[in-house]
């Protein structure tokens, strides 16, 4: 049994060095796990820049885990239904579970979770909090979901991006049979978002992008988008007139916003829905303010909702959405990356480096 | 039998002029309304002044009429469930009942609506679409609803006010036992909502107003308001401060912004709510547009829903509400005016007549 | 133009005679129907055995009318949104759309309802009300949906069980992403049901049957069904038992009871569930009282739904899916009879004539 | 401080006894709560007689514990926002707050909670489970509320049955502004459904009862029920032409059905309600089969609700109730005894001892 775990610690932006930690020792609420990926996403790469503060250096980074259960407590195995050698997908949140919010299902809006998977740092024992690493430690309060171990590795990684979809499209945005649904922005999550809309039943997806984008819209169109439509650009069109053209002028049901910074989406997920449609926000604009005409929200009666971070029925959906093997998910990911590699796979994410192809990218501790 | 109907016509911007209309022939199913009272609102300011465009002159406005059921044919009667002789509120849309948002009782929404008291111009057969005439013409597609003939006709004109509260802040908002709702705005929907948000168990209501808006805060507080707030002057005091004072540290369930024109209550809506709260907003600003940080409904988990009138639902749930006797409405009523006083009453409302503490407002054609 | 239209017309039980009628005038809200198919269902069979009242006799029965426009007028054209020549299906009320119900969405509860597509008799003017028919009179409120004209007529026709399984499963049973769904059953609307859950994103569909539904088994399954359960016979299996083994325990989210007349299903849906799962009820059982040990409902905090017809929501989901082309329905249709063959139509749906495999059946009149 | 602790244990049908307990060691996350009432309800009796199974005996009954947080652990004062000294209302449910279901907020259905207040033995450490006793273990897991602490006890102590008659009447019922409400059945639990509508806004609410209730109907109209019906005698009304005559036919929107062992008021809460109407059943009848027309669900597309005990939202709203100090509570409650009466206080809520006028009982530990 391996003594010391190596991981990826982020001492300051766009810093990572290898250290290796001592094994913890598990309780009978705790649990080790082994981890085989983990997923990247735009939010990494505001941390690895030190964009969302940098008070919690040292600390090892990775929020979307994916592993083997190795050593699990007797409490544990039966509080959350797996046992050793399961594969498991861990959510960032380590609610208190103990507080109102919590006791109503609303958990991601605990107000006393102390801990994080790759947010805590490594100063608060046993260190171990974060997805670039070994092992991972699993507390008490730990979110765990079991997932189909024969899965490719880099497919069952993609809980998360399809969770999002999830909850964005269709928990959230409602979408459904026989709707249509606008998605803004191509990236994983937007992707995410046209595979579980047609899973759903949506009727016709319709997804943005840019210039730049052509070869995500390219396997968006893949995965089940129905028309796709460039932005920017000599070609570039309009979104609204889009939309406006491939529904005969009824609009969407719903939109999703999923770009980062720009402003101009924002307005266009409003003016792509019918009257009483309702528009989910999830494209983070860096606390900027939009300016957006309110009263187009009061004359055509449209819900707005904020899009925040998955939760455990999106993610149980995800799941059995992913071991459907119903959609040809591999053509989602893009990029494998080592232990030693998580600046480089961040930068690629970002499109900082490499092909600027990036779609899902992961990193797998036992990748040479 | 009267053979001549007088009613206000708007002819422009600020021009109201009296005129004879025959009275119209009444088939099977539409009906004559002997008009009692017709309720004034904001957008009344904003339809006299002429901001609304002014294609429809001449027309006769006034969009909120109670009346008394003057001939009815015998199909309206079935279809309605009325009697000559009864007293009912009418709603400004008339919708075609026949399309598939008609259908599946979305019919604030319908497309087909070529119709509306108080819209439609008097080129229009038989003229007398508006509320600010001795009669109204009820069409075959026009919505009523019975309102008890025994309350004072003041108090039973208040079904538009009061029906906006139950839209925005129960139907919409969702405010039930236990919530904490913020108003922000001061006016007589304002107020409503506060009524509205106490009869369906608020815990807590807090209404905001200016200085100028003292009176009106302090109705407010007769009528149920558990806190009032003054934003400007020396003694103002800063919205989210003071929510977060008043629910320790909680914050709000629900916030609704009815205040004209302004964009800062729009922000202070959004931060004065808990995680996972809904903001409602009603408030039209002109299609300005209002900077917002987005991010903020995103981190927080937030939903916006624009409100969009008053639907039947609502109208029915205010109108029990009024009959109830529950709150001492009278409270609300600060001006009556005669038919020939309409351009007087508008101005009272706008606080650009009279002594600037003009709450509700209506025209009863029989005032002298 | 045909002058006089010929149209089965039932007088009384099992007693249907061919007659003819002269073709209406079409006034501008109305519009006449050219009859391609008309769907036959479970009560048809209880219509045509005189069980549901004979007092409405002679009339024209048939309500699941799909056809062609072939007359129409102006402002039906633009309510409804269809033109001379477009296909629609027919839904069987005819609700007053001016009452409360209909204005709120609530159009199927409408109490001044006075025709039905296949109720309405002879003797009310133009008597062509029924499906059973060379040509149907559509009424200014009568409902129609627009569906794909190259589309298969028996495919087109399947409008009304498709609608049924979106309706119970999909809108009232809440089925979507994730679930598991048992569907006691093997009609056409069982199978309808499976369809729409998948198609919904159901993760497990299971379907039970009697022996001598095998085939409608076997067809379930290639249209969806993970599971099927036999429940009577020599390898009859117990319904909970089976659900207990292929959920691991779990039990399924939500069950529909769409068998007619027996009594054991109910209670087999009801123990089928989670705590907190749906029981949706279709299935009529002649007024007949159902023994029910309801401290199940109590103690498992479930929800049973009675399930009434099939909404304009429905319908279009229904259509949308169906234009789709996802699914091979042309497996669920088994028999297509002529004008002249309503009764025998009837007794092969019911298994009373023909070979007893009838899942999908429909008069033609264009067959020979 | 007390070293032992004194409490009434019941060691088989009909028997309980004094007995005395080690005052328990408090650790981090747990702590003791000084009881000052426990309620009774219909269970009571149903435990106290043994129908219930007598595998747990000898156990400390009580299930609707309330006190002060006399001794408390560090985390737990964080997590449940209590301090020492605090009163707080306990649920009977000791969740596992780590399975699947506690983390979507359906703790109520969680498979893993070993542990009950009033249900666990005294041979599971610290004995100290139950609410008929001077001190009760709070466990780690335990939920608990905070409630004002200068209401008199046998107010604060009704946080049951008032929460009951939110969660049944208004949460899964859904009566709100203008509703009207027929509770069948006229204990505790009803007349707080009869208050908990009112105090949500229901316009008219109609509540049951024997002949031998007629008092508990007086207590039911003061706290603001509108219309009682007594069902059996010689001026028994048939509560269906009751409901119909007090609605003019319109029928109720929710009907809530509470009685013992009876079978006919669960069919007439269903003919009670409108088209589309709500039906909550919580009146456990001895898992007896009761005869149910079916059909009736189905044609006139009702929905039935097990109500399954009161959840963390429910007490919530019934706690601002409470405090709100709207209603006259003081009426509800009619007998207090002491710890060594509980089966007095048992016998008295049956019947089986005392006027029987009870309707609010509760044993306060303290009374001499």
């Amino acid at each position: 049994m391996t003594q010391m775990v190596r991981a990826a610690v982020q001492t300051g932006p766009r810093t990572i060095e290898m250290r290796e930690f001592r094994r913890p020792e598990i309780g009978p609420d705790a649990a080790l796990l082994r981890v085989e990926a983990n997923g990247i996403c735009g939010s990494d790469i505001e941390i690895y820049r030190g964009h969302l503060g940098g008070e919690r250096d040292p600390f090892i980074p990775g929020h979307e885990p994916l592993g083997i259960i190795e050593e699990l407590g007797d409490r544990a195995a039966e509080r959350w239904g797996v046992q050793v050698g399961d594969r498991v997908a861990v959510e960032v949140i380590v609610p208190c579970r103990a507080c109102e919010d919590c006791l109503t299902g609303r958990y991601q809006a605990c107000r006393f979770r102390t801990y994080g998977h790759g947010v805590t740092g490594v100063d608060v024992a046993p260190s171990l909090w974060g997805g670039f690493a070994e092992y991972m430690y699993l507390s008490p309060t730990t979110v765990v979901h079991k997932i189909d171990k024969t899965l490719p590795v880099e497919i069952a990684a993609m809980y998360n991006p399809i969770g999002a979809g999830v909850r964005w499209a269709v928990d959230l945005g409602g979408v459904g049979l026989g709707d249509t649904l606008v998605v803004l922005g191509a990236g994983q999550r937007g992707i995410g978002a046209v595979i579980a809309a047609k899973a759903a039943g949506a009727k016709t997806v319709i997804i943005t992008g840019l210039e730049r984008d052509r070869h995500k819209l390219a396997v968006a169109r893949e995965l089940g988008a129905d028309h796709t439509v460039i932005v920017d650009g000599d070609e570039g069109q309009d979104v609204v007139e889009a939309v406006t053209e491939i529904t005969d002028g009824r609009m969407a049901d719903v939109a999703l916003e999923v770009t980062p910074m720009a402003a101009q989406p924002v307005t266009d997920a409003m003016t792509s829905v019918r009257h009483g449609g309702v528009v989910v926000l999830a494209g983070l604009k860096g606390r900027r303010e939009i300016p957006l005409v309110t009263d187009l929200l009061i004359n055509r009666g449209l819900t707005v909702k904020g899009a925040f971070g998955v939760d455990a029925a999106a993610n149980r959906k995800a799941i059995a959405l992913i071991e459907s093997r119903r959609f040809a998910l591999e053509k989602l990911h893009t990029h494998t990356f080592g232990l030693g590699e998580v600046g480089l796979a961040i930068d690629t994410l970002a499109g900082d480096a490499g092909d600027g192809a990036a779609i899902h990218v992961s990193v797998h501790p036992e990748y040479v």
